[in-house]
Parts: C-alpha cells; sequence; structure tokens
C-alpha cells in the first residue's frame, strides 16, 4: 500500500492521524506533532503538519488543525456553553492574530440542507460591524471593534457558479484583512456529531466533505489567512459498514473459531480479514452501495445545527473587540 | 430458524414479502396475496394479509396495503404529478370507503426531525372543511363535501403523552368516521426514498419504525376504520450495512475463491456466510454500531419531504368532495 | 357612552387600565388594585380585578394580571436574560402553586403564522418530564420533579375543531393538576411589542386577540387552575390609524388655530375632535379600511418570536424542580 | 406643491401613475403611456415612462413598467396558476430579449424577515443551468439552453456589505449578458399583496421600499440589462393611516354635516381637509408615529411568500429554453 495516499473518509486532522498510525502500525508520524490538553470537560487536541511527509500522510496543507470537544452540545448547561464558547473564541482570535484589523466570515453550505446548514446558520447569529463603523460610527466605538462582514454564498447546485469564485470577487472587493471559513464536515464517527469542532489556519481544501468542493479557499487563492471552523455533521455511510465489518469481525473472531473448530484454520479467517482490510474493501462497499447520495447522521440533527451554529456565532463575537 | 417471527427492518409490506420469500426460498406465502399493474410509470403493488399464517409471516395484521411507486417525486413533470395524486387519492378513497361522511387526518410525526416531519407537513397542505361546515355554511356544499379535520398529535418526547392516549381523547369528541394517519416509514433501501408510498387499511401497528410506538392506533382501539399512509425516509444503518456485507461477499465469491486458490476451501468460505447471514447477524451489527439514534437518509430530504407531503395532502384533498 | 362596555383593542391589562382611566378621567377604579415595582431594569405591573365592577371596567375575569417589561428581548445581554427568566419563571411558580405536582403547558397559535407561532415555538423549547417519570424513572428524581406535558393543538383554520375542544379532551385524559396556555396577544402600542409578557391567573377569556377564540380556556370550562402567558406580537391596523388621530389632531391644534384663525372657530374643530373621538370613530376607520386580515408588526417580528419563545420556555423549565 | 417631487410611499408604477393624476387632477401625465389588458382574468398593465417629465412625475427612470395582477395567488387553481406563470414568463423573456445567452437572477432581502424573503426563496426554486454547461454537459442541450446561474447576495444588516457591492464583484466575475432581480416591494394598498407583480426594465433605483437601497442596482452601474421582478409585501403604516382619514373624512361629509348643522359650515370642514390633503399631512402622521421599523401586512404573508416565490421561479424557469 502506498503510504502517502490514504483515502481518508474523514475531514478531521485527529481522525486521520489515527487512523494513519493504526493503518501503517505507528506511535508516531514524522512531521505531525500532536498535543492534547483537557479543562472544563474540554477535550482540545492540536495537530501540527510541519512537513512535507507529514502533508502527504494526512492530505492535509501544513499548518494547525485544533479538534475541541465537549460533551453532547444540545444538552450543555448555560455555564458549559459559555465556558465553550470562551475556548473556541479564544482559539479562533489566536489564529486571525491581534493585528488583523478587520474579517470576514463566509458560511459555506446548503441552507436547505439541514446537515450543510452549518454555515448560513452561523451567519444568521453573527455581530456585524462593517456597516456600522462606515455608516453609523456613533453605535460603535472604531478603536476597540474589529470590522465584520458577512456571506453566505450558497453551493455550486443553487449558483451554478463555483462557491470559490463567488468568495474570491467579493473578498477582492470588500479587502478584508483574513477570512473565517464555517464549514460542515464529514466524521468517520457518528459519536462525534454535536460533540466536536475543528479550527484550522489553512482553508479549505478540496478534500471528502460531503459536498464536492473543486476550488480551494485558501491563503494561496486569496492571498490572506483562511482560518476553517468545521464542525463534523454526518458520516459517509461507506465508512459506516467498513468499520462494521471491522468491528464484526473482531468481535466474532473467538465465536468463529469455536464454531468452525476444524472447519476453518485460523489462516483462512485470517485471510478474508486481510484482504479486505484495506482502502479496496472501502471502495468495494462503496460501489456495491452506489451511496454517494446518502448520509449517517443522528435523529436530532436539526436541534444539533440549531445549537452548534449559535456556538460558533457567540465565539466569533466573542473576537470582535480587541 | 423460527419462519413466524422474521425480526424486519422495514414497515414496507412488499419488501417484508420479498424478504421472507428470499429467507425460506418461497415463491408464494400461504396466506398472502400480492397484485401488481402498472399505469403512466406508476406501479402499484396490493399485498392482501388473508389469514393467521399471512400474519405472522409478515408481522402484519389482516389487511390490504399498497405500495404506490413513481419515479422520485422531487423531479415529476406537474403532468405526472397529477397522475400520481390521482392514483393515490383513488386508493385512499377506497379504503375510506363510499358511506364515510367525516374523517380525521392525523399527522404522525416531529416536524422538528426533518424525516420524521412529514406528518404535520401533509396536515399543513390539507383542506379543511368541518369548521366550515358547522360554523360558515355558505361557504361549502353540505351534500357533497365531507366533514375533514386534522391534528398533529406531537410526538412522546415533546409531549410527555402516548400518541394514542391524544388520537383516543380527540376522536372520542370530534367522532369521525374514519381516520387516515400519516407517518415516516422505515424502508430496508435507500432507493425507496422520495419514491414510494404505502396506504393501508389496518392502521399503525407498533413496529420497526423510527420511532417507537408503543400503543397502536387502528380499528382496535378507537372503533373506526383507520387508513394509514406511509412514506418511507430513512432506512435503518444496521440494515444497510448488513445488506453491503451480503451484496459484497455475494460479488467478491469469484475473486475470494481466486486469490485464496489453496488457502480456503469453498467449505470455509460459505461457513462464514452461514453464520452471518440470519438475524443473528443483523442483531450483531446493530449492537457493535450502537446505532439506534443515527439514521441513513438522502442528502436531500428536506426537499423530498416538502414535495412528497404536498403530493399526499393533495391526494386527500381529492377525497373531500363525496 | 356606557362605561362597562369599552371596546377593548389590547388583550393587557394595563393598557385596558389606562385608556379607562383617560377615557373616564379617573385616577382609581373600583373594583382594580394596580402596583408596579422595579429591579434591574425588569418593571413588573400587577393588575388585580378584585369585583365586578373591575371585571366590567376592564372587560377581564376577577383575577390577578402581571405584565412582566423588559429592554428589548432581542439585544438583552446573557446576564439580562438570565434575571427576566428568573422573575419570569417566579411568577408562574407562585400562580402553578407549590402543591400543584403537575401541569400541562399549551402552546397555542398557528405556527406557519409568524405573529401567531409563540405558542409552538414554547413548547418547542420546553423540558418535558411526565413521560420520563412514568417509561424511564431512572433519569428523574420524582420526589422532585414536577410531571410537565406539553401540546400544540393547532388552531381552528387548520385542524377544524375548536382548540378548547381539543385541549378539554386531552386535559381530561392526562389530568393535569394546573394548565399553563401560552399565547400571543394584541397590544395597543407597537413599542410593546417584544418587550412585554402578561402572565394571568384565569385563563384565556374570549377576546380582542388577533384570533377568534369562541370557548374560554379556564378553569371553569377545564375544572383546574389556568395561567395564561400572553405575548403581544401585534397592533390592529384601526388601532394604529386611531391613535394617529387622535396625536395628530393633539400636536396640530397649534397649527390648525393658527392657520385658520378666522376660518374655523375653536369650538367647531373641537366638535370634529368629539364626533370622532370615541368608539364609534374606531368602528367607522375599522370599517373604512375593513383590515381584519391585516396586520401590524414589527420588522423583526420573525426573531422577536425566536427570542421570546425561548425566554419564556427557559422560565418555564425554572419551575420544573419543586 | 412642486408637481414634480410627489413623496411616493409605493414602489408600483401604476399606483404612482393613479397618485399624480390624483394629487394634480389630471387625466394623462405627460411622457407616461398607460395601457391595460386582460386575458382569463389576468390584468395587464403597461407603464411606459418616455421623457424626463415622466421620470421626475414617477420618479421612475424612463423605460417599461408592467403590473401583472391576479386573483390571490394564495388560492389558484392549478390551471389559473399555469395561466399566471405563462403569462410572467412571457414578458420576462421580452425584456431578457431573444439574444441574451445568459443571465444571473438576484435574489434581493433577508430571508429571515418574512416580507423581505421573497428574492432568496424564489432562487431556491430555480432551475440553474450554469454548472451544468460547464462541467456536466451531457446533461443539458447547450443549443436550447440558456446559461443561468443565480445568487441571495443577504442585505446590509447581516453582511456588512452594500449589496449593490456584491452584485458587480460576481457580476464582472460570472459576466452574464443579463441579470433579473428579484425583490419584495411596498404598495399604497394591503389589498394589492399577494395579488400582484411588476416587472421593469431599469432594474433598482433606491426609492420608497421597506429597505433602504443606497445603490442603484441597473445598466449604468453594472452595464448589462437589469430587469426588475418586484412583488409588493408590505404597506408603509403611515400611508394606511392617511388613507383611512381620506377615506373616514369622505364617507362621514353626510354626517357631520348634519350632526353639525349649524357649529361648523362647509369652509371650515373642507379647510381642515384640504390642510391634511397633502404631503405633509403623510409626514406629520410618519413623525407622530414614529413608525420606520413597522410593517402592516396581510396574516398569511409567510403562506403568500411561499406561494409566489414558485409561480415566479416557474415564470423565470420558463425562459430557460431559448
Amino acid at each position: 500500500m502506498n503510504k502517502s495516499y490514504l483515502n481518508f473518509r474523514t475531514d478531521m486532522a485527529d481522525e486521520r492521524v489515527d487512523t494513519y498510525k493504526k493503518v501503517h502500525n505507528l506511535t508516531d508520524i514524522d512531521g505531525v506533532i500532536v498535543k492534547s490538553s483537557e479543562e472544563n470537560n474540554i477535550k482540545m487536541t492540536t495537530v501540527d503538519v510541519t512537513n512535507e511527509n507529514g502533508e502527504k500522510a494526512l492530505s492535509k496543507q501544513m499548518g494547525t488543525y485544533i479538534t475541541i470537544e465537549s460533551e453532547d452540545m444540545q444538552y450543555l448547561t448555560e455555564e458549559q456553553k459559555q465556558q465553550l464558547i470562551s475556548k473556541i473564541g479564544e482559539q479562533v482570535k489566536i489564529l486571525v492574530e491581534g493585528d488583523k484589523k478587520s474579517f470576514m466570515v463566509v458560511g459555506l453550505g446548503n441552507e436547505y440542507v439541514t446537515p450543510d446548514s452549518l454555515g448560513p446558520k452561523v451567519v444568521k447569529y453573527l455581530d456585524i460591524t462593517r456597516h456600522l463603523l462606515k455608516f453609523a460610527k456613533e453605535y460603535v466605538d472604531s478603536n476597540t471593534t474589529r470590522e465584520v462582514s458577512a456571506i453566505s454564498p450558497g453551493v455550486l447546485g443553487t449558483t451554478g457558479i463555483e462557491t470559490a469564485e463567488i468568495i474570491e470577487s467579493i473578498v477582492n472587493k470588500v479587502k478584508p484583512d483574513a477570512l473565517i471559513v464555517i464549514d460542515s464536515l464529514v466524521s468517520q464517527s457518528v459519536h462525534r456529531i454535536g460533540k466536536s469542532i475543528q479550527i484550522g489556519n489553512r482553508g479549505i481544501v478540496p478534500g471528502a466533505g460531503v459536498r464536492n468542493k473543486r476550488v480551494g479557499i485558501n491563503q494561496g487563492t486569496l492571498k490572506i489567512p483562511v482560518i476553517a471552523v468545521g464542525v463534523p455533521t454526518v458520516v459517509d455511510m461507506a465508512t459506516i459498514t467498513n468499520e462494521a465489518i471491522d468491528k464484526m469481525i473482531e468481535n466474532s473472531q473467538k465465536e468463529i473459531k469455536e464454531f468452525n473448530n476444524d472447519n476453518i484454520n485460523n489462516n483462512s479467517s485470517n485471510s478474508i480479514f486481510n484482504i479486505l482490510n484495506d482502502d479496496n474493501r472501502y471502495n468495494m462497499i462503496a460501489n456495491t452501495l452506489n451511496t454517494e447520495n446518502y448520509i449517517v447522521t443522528p435523529k436530532e440533527i436539526d436541534q444539533i445545527i440549531d445549537k452548534v451554529s449559535e456556538i460558533i456565532a457567540s465565539s466569533i463575537n466573542t473576537t470582535i473587540t480587541v
């Protein structure tokens, strides 16, 4: 197997690290530094991709990818919510950098497709200041208030225009110092949905996401720093199936052995396991199911999107004051 | 295996027939009569459960279960839509029976959970006449207009009250001649979502549905005919996984044989297949995934619900005139 | 003019007191005791109707009507919001009374008509416990948790059934100790919308509300205490017009006098003022405009409903623990 | 009074014509040609502004403004709906002109403010072809299919960016041959809401609309033809009040005369009427009410927006095929 091109089914850097280590039986990856910490039941994992080997291993550009994990965001107490908002806000603030006077928030996704509607919903809850700083200076203190603007560019299917093109046009006009891009992500595990967010400083790279993103939205294309705030909202169906087979085979090794005693020798069982336990198996499943238009998501995804988008908007709102 | 108690993962009678036949290698089931017809690209399959054996085989009460299948309801032309509305309306009319002067529509489900919001959405689009016949007779011809009322009782989790209790209370007050219950269903296949509806004359029986329905909503409990109009909106996650394993094993028999030539003999492969190919395998998967709160659904489920609920409401609206 | 039957265009008791006093040039009304207090910028006005004269004067049944006023609820800080929630929760708790073990919340209104959707939205955000206390005792402490259930019965136009009948049916089945009814109200002034709520202990009396409520929802009909929590969301169009004419005449008395110097004498101007300044003028306006289907509301009514319904639900949620 | 600068409270050209004629007691306006026709209960009024005098009289740029009126769009039969869609489609087609190969639809407005959400809702229902013509040519016939793209740019308050700037940026990138701009309008009469639409070939001129549009969206700024499709969704509150006073005075002339017999002479009554019957009166009312943030709209505005946006999108969809 080519070590460099694992076909990841997740946008989460920390999950890619785990998968890469597991597949290649490693404890460390050259070019990838992982740190974690925990406070107030909020876990923070920082994945730093520091060289080309790290880039290839994770299919992620050199940069920092922070995953913040909490209890289910649907059921946080007011206090827990405020702690989470502070934590996310702090990290966004660090990545936007102190000297950036203005930023634009871009809410990616299709608001009429529930699991893809996070971006536009975040924009809805943001405090916007650019027009006040321009047209209504009496309402804001221009010394302490960053200039915040925001757009929801829609998706290719409903606009007919590449999202990256729309963003580039508006960025060229508005000329913010930095961009914060909000997007829905794909995770490997249903259990991360509504419980984790990822913040990165390298924009959105076309990848395994639920939608096809053909053109990158990043510093390379836009010439300004691009912070990506992503939230896993769906799991790829073939991933789930693949995972189920893994676990099932694992769980049932003992039963199978007992049942088969003489019928199957250990080798043969392992052989099947080996055939299937790789990227080919995933593709076989994906082809078998023909499931590209189907998603796996929690029943309460509508409510999860509501709660998480409020939390992220509140976090970004904390960064408005310099 | 106990022939009588297949643990179906679908609410669709025609899928149960297919599964039962396949599992038991039958061409016919005693007590189950299946007929199909097709017109204007609309396929209609009628499953009549005629005796106790049929009841046990399908875990469905004696009665008639009609599945109407069309092209993807998201993309019908206006003409196709009107044909489908007529077809559904006709069947509902037959089941409600000509001498029933009044009926109440019950929109089951949680409107804030997209794939479960079909029932309340149908109610939204209905033409209601009961209050006009009572309080505004000048607007309706009481000789030709049935008395139509409708409620969306909510779900146990948001009301704290058994849905069947709410319905019973209101039915006892309003005393309609018949009930039409609208509900979201679980199917075995993602490819049926947005393309099929099921109409039955035996109400809602607690079953494999996406929500737990503890108390039946049927003629037994309510003393009036209960027509159930159901639409598959989700697929159980373990079902998908199970199906994928089936297909994968099937597809890969040849490759596995070739690859393993001497390593595995046919027997051993079949042994694993046999162990896994039954109800226990489903349960093993379900337990492994611990997925009861996750659903599989098309990305466009928001739009599908919108379109299908309009079609069903329009169908029921055609039955208002005697 | 008949003192007893002022045709009020508001559901707010405190506005009725003001209007009655103004029209009849009174400083006190026999049978009506008004108290106010203020804390944390939250103003509370209690109107106690204590005898039949008070009932006739205000067209409100004997009982207590509390108006809580705050800054615009769209823009409260988190701290202000929590203070308001506490205040409302306290008052609801007092009215529900300590010995009431269970209550049912009824969200009146049509969720598809924005200014009338408050009731159903409040229900959406409630913590429901009745089913947990019955079916999942391990999740709740039955010694300290009240039994809470909730329904959104819809409106006559979408159900065909009198709302009061639906409520009565379900109350008879569920047998709560008290009812909390949430409803949208009509105010006399656009400036109260999104800034005030009214809590009363006498249920909903058919009145000047935006919808016709034909049958009362109160202790008389339901045999249990009925707390009404109401929020003004619209202003009647004829009221606005009437008020505008009042103010305009008032403001322009001087200009008119100057302009007309010799043309009109004071008497004649006052004559027109007198003709128009009464109930007949309102009816003349209402008939002229034929405006029963039109409403006056703030542009941001969608957002106001969202915020206020969360605040009210949170307030009620504070009362769940005994 | 300055004839040239009537301060109109409506965006509808035909209402401006009526008001101008009435105020100036004219039967014709120099530079304004009005034609009407009716077919299938659909009335079409074309206002052509042909010279500078017409421009000044109506405060509308030279060009064509078509008003299409039907029965209440909420309650059209399927056949009436199709007729209306054809009619609107025809007119849009004429204005877009046959040789324009591509167009972009711009849905103006704030989708979270119901009466202002028409533009984004129309975009939701459009058939978009630009991406198919670029990336999926097998799905469309490029000889007969126009290139259609669409955006919902949001509003200044939620983006912080002038809407005209967003549009200009994207137009410069996508380079469509024409623009179709969808917007909510203000009418003088509640009775036109849900029953009329206006199509013009001169873009959106900053005007009396419900939102402040500071920069024009028209051929002058964008260098391509700009078709504006507008739908009245609200009425200005001061207009209603003003109108009510007019009608009331008119209706009550007789009663006043009788009542006052000797108290007021005809002159004095007319004097007041005259004082108030002009632009100053409107401003007096507007100042008195301080109502800029309040709107008058039908109760069913949510449903009206749904229906009308579907109709307009369907109309535009008929123009996609050359």
